[in-house]
C-alpha cells in the first residue's frame, strides 16, 4: 500500500527531505509530489551575491539539482505551481498552476512544509520602482544583473548592512559601482556586538564602501522615467542608479498560519526535535520557514541559512522514510566576508545574554592567523563572552582577514559541548607556523576570559 | 622569605613556566634561575624549516623572547650553561658554564625540568660527516644554511618522511635542490594511516619531490673531501650534496633518569595533571621531555610540539606561582604542509585503535574547501574513524589543499568532548559559499560514518 508524501517548496529543505525519503523508500512504497512556485529547484540562495558579483560565472552553477534531475529520481516535482491552501484535517493541499491558473487538490499521507523565507520589503514610497532589487531568488539575481547593465550611472545604494547587505556591497564594487550602505543601526552587522561591528565599518571604509549608520530609509525617489534616482533618509538623500535591499527576511508562513499550524514569536513554524510540526503527527517543516532552538539561550530563533535547511531536510527525510533523526538545535554560527574582510560569530552577543538573564564577562584580543613570523600572518580580533561564575563559553565573534572566519568553528563545537573557557584553554588544536600561532587566537581569547571570569567573581 | 625556582631549559616550556610564575610572584617572593645550554631562549623550533626555506627572512624572527628580555623581567637566565646533575634529595642542580667549564651547585625550592627532546641520529657509518644536518636548534639551522651554500651540486636527500622531513623537502625545493625523501615506512607521514599517506606521496610526486618508501638508510657515503656524497639504502645509493635528518626525536631525559625520576615507555618524564613529576612535590616537568596523556586511547604518548610545550609552561607557571591549573591531555592533533598540500590528523589511526582494543569503522570522503561553485574551491580527502556500537568519534585525517588542515580543529574539539559522529552531523559550523560547502567536509564524513556505524552493528 503506497503512501503519498507532499512537499511544499523545492529548495534546500524540501528537496533534501524528498531525496532522503526517496533513498529510504522506493516509488512503490512512497509516492513523492513536490510543489515549487519558481522555475528552479535546489539552488544556493547564499551564492547569489557571488554570482551577481561575477565570482560565479553562470547562474546554473548555483543549482545543485535541477527539476529534471529530481524527476529522474522519481520525485514528481511540479515547478511554477504554488500551493495556496493546506487542508490539515482533510490531508490535502490546493495548488495553482501559475501558467494556466488551474487549481487542483492533492491528498497527502505525510506533508513537508518548506516554504522558506521572504525578504522584508519595507512599505516605503517608491520601494517597488524599477532599479530597486531584492536578492532572494535566482530570478531576483537575473533582474539585478540586467538592471546593473541598464543603470545610467555607477552609484549603488545598499539598504541594510547585514550579511546580504555587505556581500552585495562587495558584488557591486566588483561591477565598478560607487557603493553606499545605509544602515538602520549605528554599526554594520547587527549580528555582532557594536564594538565588533565598528571594526567591520572601518574595514568597509578602507575598501571604499561608504557605510552610513543610524539612517533608516524613509523613501525611494524616482526620476522622470520612473526609475530609482535616490534614497532618502533622515540624514539626507543618497543618489542611486540602482538599489539593493538587504533588509532581512521573515518566515514565509502565510499558508501555515491560515491552516492553523503553530507559529512562534518570529512567525516561524514550531517543530519538535524530529522536525515534526508541534501537535501534528504527519506534518514536518524545515528550512527558512521554521524557528530553531538556540542551544545557548534556550530560546527559539529564526535563522535563514542554507546549511540549516539542508540539515532539516535530511532529518525530515530520515523520519518520513521510516528512520530516525533529530535536529537538536543551533548555536548561532554565521560567517561572511566583504572582499578580504572575514566576519564570524557564534553563540550569544552581549544583548542576547542580557535578554535571557545571563551574567557574563567579555574579553577582546588581537592575534594572527599564522605564526607572527610566517608570511601572510593576518591580524584578527576575537571577542569572547563567558558566563560569570561558571566560566561557560557563551559566544565568540571574529573579525579579520584570511583565516579568521572558520576559526569560529572551534567555538561552535565548544558551545555545543557546553565547555568552559578554562576547558578551552587546553584544547589540542592544529598548530604549525603556516596555520596558527603557537596559541591559536581562539585560545588566546579563552585564556584572557579565564582571567576575566576569576576577576569578576 | 624568598623561595628559589630553578628552571632547566630555556625554550618554550621552561620560559613559559618562568614567565608565568614571575607574573604571579614578584622577585622579592620568588627568585628564578634558568639554565640553557644553547645561546638562545624561547625560540620556535617549528619555524626552522620555514627559515631555512626562506619564508622567514632572518633567524631572529623565530625568537619570541631573547635572554636579555627575560633578564629584564627578573629571570636570571644563564645561557651556554648546562645542567649536568639533579640532586633531588639535596634540592640542588649542578651546572657547567660551557665557556669556562666551571661547575657550580645551585639550590632550589622548586624545580622545573624542560630539557626538551633530541633528534634521533641513527648510529650509521658516516652519519656525522659534513653535509649531514639535523634541524632541531637554531644552530642546526645556521649550519644547514651554510652547508646549502657550500654544496657542490643541487641534490638533497631527506631521511625520514614525517613532519620535519616533508617540511624540509619543501625548504630544499625552495633552494633549487632536487629532493629525494628516503622513508623507512612504505608511505610518508606515518602519523597518518597508509591510505592517507599514499595521497601525500602522490602529491609530493606532483611537486617534483621523489619519495622512496621502505628504504631505511644503511650508510652515509663520503667523498674524497670527507663531505657527504651519497646515502645508501637496501634499494640503492642516492647521490646527495646535502643530507637532512628528519628521523624523529626522543625525550632528552638523561638527567632525569640519572636522578631517578619516573620515566614512561617512551623515555619521557611522567607527570600528574598539574604537570608535577609523579611522586615529587616540588618538581615539575613539561614540553618535549614529558609524556602526555592521550585522551582518546587513555595511554601516555610522547609528542614533541611547541603548542603543548607552551601550554605545559603556562600550567607549571600557574602552579609554581601559587595558582592552580592542569593540563588534561591531548587528542593528538597535528597539522603540516608541503608546498600547497595540507596534512592534518587528530585522534587515533587504525593502528592506534587496534592497539588499545577499540573496534571501529572507517569512512573516507572527498569534498571541497568552499562551495563547489565558488572560485578556489579545493579538493580535500577526509578519513574518519568511529567506534563500533557507540559511534564515538575516534579520529580524523585530512589531506588536501588550501583550507584543509585547520578543519581538523572541529574534530579535535569533538574528540575532547567525546562526541559521537551522529552528534557531529548536527554541528552548527560556519557556512557561506567562500568558506565551506553547505555541508562542511567534516560533516560529510560524519554523515557517512553514521551509516557505517549502523551497518557494522
Amino acid at each position: 500500500m503506497s503512501e503519498r508524501l507532499v512537499v511544499i517548496g523545492g529548495d534546500a529543505a524540501g528537496m533534501s527531505a524528498a531525496s532522503q525519503a526517496r533513498r529510504l523508500k522506493g516509488p512503490d512504497e512512497l509516492e513523492i509530489v513536490a510543489f515549487e512556485r519558481g522555475h528552479f529547484s535546489s539552488y544556493s540562495a547564499c551564492g547569489i551575491p557571488y554570482w551577481v558579483g561575477g565570482d560565479v560565472p553562470v547562474r546554473d552553477k548555483l543549482i545543485a539539482r535541477s527539476p529534471e534531475e529530481h524527476r529522474a529520481r522519481d520525485i514528481d516535482l511540479r515547478t511554477r505551481t504554488e500551493v495556496v491552501e493546506i487542508d490539515v484535517a482533510g490531508q490535502r493541499v490546493r495548488a495553482r498552476d501559475l501558467e494556466s491558473g488551474a487549481e487542483t487538490w492533492t491528498g497527502f499521507d505525510k506533508l513537508v512544509i518548506a516554504t522558506g523565507a521572504r525578504p522584508l520589503r519595507p512599505p516605503l514610497p517608491g520601494i517597488d520602482a524599477p532599479g530597486v532589487h531584492g536578492v532572494q531568488t535566482l530570478d531576483d539575481g537575473e533582474a539585478l544583473l540586467a538592471s546593473l547593465d541598464r543603470a545610467k550611472g555607477r552609484r549603488a545604494v545598499v539598504v541594510g548592512a547585514g550579511y546580504i547587505g555587505v556581500e552585495m556591497a562587495e558584488a557591486l564594487l566588483g561591477h565598478g559601482f560607487e557603493v553606499t550602505v545605509l544602515n538602520r543601526g549605528e554599526q554594520p552587522m547587527a549580528t555582532l556586538d557594536p564594538d565588533m561591528g565598528r571594526l567591520v565599518h572601518e574595514a568597509m571604509d578602507g575598501l571604499g564602501i561608504t557605510t552610513v549608520g543610524s539612517s533608516p530609509v524613509r523613501k525611494v525617489l524616482t526620476g522622470g522615467d520612473g526609475r530609482v534616482r535616490a534614497v532618502a533618509t533622515d540624514s539626507g538623500e543618497y543618489p542611486a542608479d540602482v538599489v539593493v535591499l538587504g533588509t532581512g527576511v521573515v518566515p514565509e508562513t502565510g499558508l501555515a498560519r491560515a491552516a492553523g499550524l503553530p507559529l512562534g514569536a518570529y512567525g516561524g513554524l514550531l517543530t519538535d526535535l524530529a522536525m515534526r510540526v508541534r501537535g501534528h503527527e504527519n506534518i514536518w517543516a524545515g528550512g527558512d520557514c521554521v524557528e530553531v532552538l538556540d542551544l545557548v539561550s534556550g530560546r527559539e530563533r529564526h535563522i535563514a541559512l542554507g546549511t540549516h535547511a539542508n540539515k532539516h531536510g535530511q532529518v525530515i527525510g530520515a523520519n518520513v522514510g521510516g528512520g530516525y533523526a533529530t535536529f537538536p538545535g543551533v548555536v548561532g554560527t554565521a560567517v561572511s566576508k566583504v572582499c578580504d574582510l572575514e566576519i564570524a560569530r557564534t553563540g550569544l552577543r552581549e544583548k542576547d545574554a542580557r535578554e535571557v538573564g545571563l551574567r557574563y564577562v567579555t574579553v577582546t584580543i588581537e592575534s594572527t592567523s599564522r605564526a607572527g613570523y610566517y608570511p601572510g600572518a593576518a591580524l584578527m580580533t576575537v571577542k569572547m563572552l563567558a558566563e560569570r561564575r561558571t566560566g561557560r563559553l557563551l559566544g565568540v565573534q571574529i573579525v579579520g582577514r584570511e583565516g579568521a572566519a572558520k576559526r569560529v568553528d572551534i567555538a561552535a563545537v565548544a558551545l555545543t559541548a557546553g565547555m568552559t573557557v578554562e576547558q578551552m584553554t587546553a584544547l589540542d588544536l592544529g598548530y604549525a607556523p603556516p596555520f596558527s600561532p603557537v596559541w591559536d587566537p581562539v585560545l588566546v581569547a579563552a585564556r584572557k576570559a579565564v582571567t576575566a571570569v576569576r576577576a569578576a567573581g
